[in-house]
């Protein structure tokens, strides 16, 4: 038994019926050549003989005296936490995506360890699907990641003989995983760190907020700040229902625009996000005329690998008031640029004051009701480094991984973001209500990364799109009545 | 819009993170014997096509300068309420029993109207499932059964062209179901049924009130009362997990058993419970010496067919602390002919104020503290009648249905119980973690009919239980460690 550090216990003291925190991610597999038809109940079966299980999926929540403590499950019940499902025929991703969103919507009971996970067979085109939840208050989406990830193997017969996800131990740090920044912390993470770091403000830091104050003064084109964002459909009261949207686009796509602008693949990412929320948004008639801006969270983790809460977070400018696609990504890359030069001047502790300081401006004027027509910020973008070569689970080899993040009141969207080696994995977790068919996103992410190549290089891309489904999904039509999931 | 009925707001107000309070059921379905093999699919894509809703599915909560008022849905989201799933492999009952145990657990969204239905293929006979939920806030159990029944026919052609559930408006009468018991209210439902009914209260429930009293002074055998219910495992608090059993026992076993001491179906099912639930607390070392009492809901519903919680209770002496089958269920028979003696002497109304009467001495025992070994009552046991005939959905015939009802804290046990023309099927729904391997209940009550049968009739039943599941369950070994689901 041990006791809750502070910033766990808000992840549950700020919970709410329409508001689980947990994280998620959908994980997409493809099995041996030589499977059998029932590989996945097999799969599942050698699963279900798992008699271990390992910190943290043995701790339970346990409040005494008023304080919260995590304790060991002594009577660890394995079928509450693995569950083996199927699609329905016809089993496409649309079917997939349905059944994590409704997944994803529900509570964890907190009377057992606050995670599941389910092996999903029944994907038309033979791969299967594993969904994991686990609650924020006992890791951050990366650390889940990272849990999963230990029980993968560059090698396939390896894979085979690996443990269940749960049965392997936590080590504070491995090095070989390098799966580096944490992803998204709430507005309790936010004020947490705050009260963590402000003893940590040195001279340096007050340095660099005079710093910012001049280039917000010299109106620097490329400072983004938490008092710009105009507030939109994105910033509403979330209801107790997400709808989940996956895709996978090449890397090799989006480095070849990176390089053509000498930009970095995350650069690519988030203009790829203005370009499609500027097109999703403009299709609601709900399109601001200010920029979008994003939090990205920027990891401070020292190469010890040690887990926890390092981040740091940037303000980026989404470019969503700008209708060229390259001008958009100069400007993304501007923002970034800006913030990284701005970061190397700071330590890790200066940074992550730094960052929260930020965001004051923004958050007292709304706290104070000083301005209704702009928010802190519009969303959440990660970006997370996965994997950078193949890796086999179970002797299947991994084919995506899509992170579902926490879905807030005044953030109804979370976009977090996996690279691998050859395939970027956008997960996309919005409120089912407030964001109507914010599956069409998908499409318009794609339509985003086909202008910038058309404009760069002046042919539209040739590669097809990387999509879990195989087929183009059938354009969703605006109507009155919302499209179905998916 | 309209405003909620304080009882109705009750169920909403009280509902709490580890306690929903919606009934839900499960319906098992023969598809036609030349039914094709997407017969569910195409079923599902037939439902979907659906385009009108009507009340209560409408029906979404809205609070209004803190009253409780239902809105109409305006722009309704038919994939947020019906569901197709499918079973994994193997698809036996067990693994139905495990899926319905899940979504039961999980809360409506209270930003829609409070209601889902899935329908479930992939079981290996080959037979479909539907499970229904829908909030307590809406309509009782037995209503929403009634709801259900509506887009049933006992014509198998004529039910191929009914509308789906949802579209069927609902009338205040309906004569031609003839379902006439509501099942179920919680604690809330008991005090605002009190607080409504007293004012109704005459000198002939006073003269009720002091025969009781003389009754119990003079140590009637027959006389239940809400002091001497023994505190057991059945009366914690429980947790936000359900797991659900159901298991069908045919109608003329239970019938002849009723014969053979002049007695009723209904003596018979819950002689049976007791002498379930006397074997599985005995099973776990949990037996109480004194009897458990169970609150068994009586129709007070006159013949006008009008809906609404028109209810009173009966406390019914389960025996629980006789050894002897048939002693048992002359207890519980003489219990229940003294209830039905009573309530003929009283007028519905009159009825439904000595109902709750009765539990007060009981309920004031427990809110002062002053007897912490007893409790009001240790379970609801409800009699639903249901269809008198074979009955047809969709073209497939009605092979069973299961109610899932509510439990909350201090009652982790609800049984319920529909009996049809050819069957009576048991529904128990139970917190996962307070009552270990609940499906065990399911082979005692079949013992206990066996017993019976053997005890009146001098030979043990030929005929096999009527069981979900083909063949007969294994029987599950006490262990430490918590048995897989069903």
């Amino acid at each position: 038994m041990h006791r809750l550090s502070p910033i766990d216990s808000a992840f549950l003291l700020v919970e709410q019926r329409h508001m689980p925190l947990h994280v998620g991610g959908l994980i997409l597999f493809r099995p041996p050549a030589d499977a059998a038809p029932d590989f996945a109940s097999q799969l599942a079966n050698r699963l279900r003989e798992s008699r271990r299980v390992a910190p943290p999926f043995d701790r339970r929540p346990h409040t005494r005296f008023g304080f919260g403590f995590w304790d060991s499950e002594q009577e660890f019940d394995l079928a509450q936490h693995f569950v083996h499902l199927a699609l329905p025929r016809p089993g496409r991703i649309r079917e997939l995506l349905a059944m994590v969103s409704r997944v994803h919507s529900a509570h964890l009971d907190r009377a057992y360890p606050l995670w599941r996970m389910y092996l999903i067979e029944g994907l038309e085109d033979g791969r299967i699907a594993a969904y994991f939840k686990i609650h924020h208050a006992v890791v951050d989406g990366v650390a889940a990641l990272r849990l999963f990830m230990k029980s993968m193997s560059p090698d396939r017969e390896q894979s085979k003989t690996m443990p269940a996800p749960w049965e392997i131990q936590t080590r504070r740090s491995d090095a070989t995983l390098a799966v580096p920044a944490p992803a998204v912390v709430g507005p309790m993470g936010l004020l947490a760190s705050l009260a963590r770091n402000a003893v940590k403000a040195t001279p340096t830091f007050v340095r660099q907020l005079r710093h910012t104050w001049d280039d917000y003064r010299a109106h620097h084109p490329y400072l983004a700040t938490s008092v710009q964002a105009p507030r939109c459909i994105l910033n509403q009261s979330v209801t107790a229902s997400r709808r989940f949207a996956a895709q996978s686009y090449p890397t090799a796509r989006m480095r070849a625009v990176a390089q053509k602008i000498d930009g970095t693949l995350n650069d690519v990412a988030l203009a790829m996000c203005g370009g499609a929320l500027r097109r999703y948004l403009a299709d609601l008639g709900a399109l601001p005329d200010e920029s979008l801006v994003a939090i990205v969270p920027v990891s401070v983790r020292q190469d010890d690998g040690t887990t926890g809460n390092e981040i740091a977070f940037a303000l980026a400018n989404l470019g969503t008031n700008v209708a060229d696609p390259v001008e958009r990504l100069r400007l993304v890359k501007g923002c970034m640029d800006y913030n990284k030069a701005r970061f190397r001047e700071m330590s890790p502790a200066q940074l992550q004051a730094y960052s929260v300081a930020q965001l004051l401006p923004g958050a007292l004027t709304w706290l104070l009701g000083l301005d209704p027509k702009h928010f802190v910020a519009n969303l959440v973008i990660s970006h997370v480094p996965g994997p950078r070569q193949p890796m086999y689970w179970q002797g299947c080899e991994l084919d995506g991984m899509y992170p579902a993040s926490v879905v807030v009141d005044t953030m109804a969207l979370n976009i977090t973001l996996i690279s691998r080696h050859d395939a970027v994995d956008f997960g996309l977790i919005a409120c089912r209500r407030t964001l109507p068919s914010v599956q069409r996103l998908l499409d318009h992410l794609e339509t985003a990364l086909v202008e910038l190549e058309h404009a760069l290089f002046g042919t539209p891309a040739r590669a097809a799109p990387r999509r879990p489904e195989k087929s183009r999904p059938r354009r969703m039509h605006r109507s009155s009545r919302p499209a179905a999931p998916l």
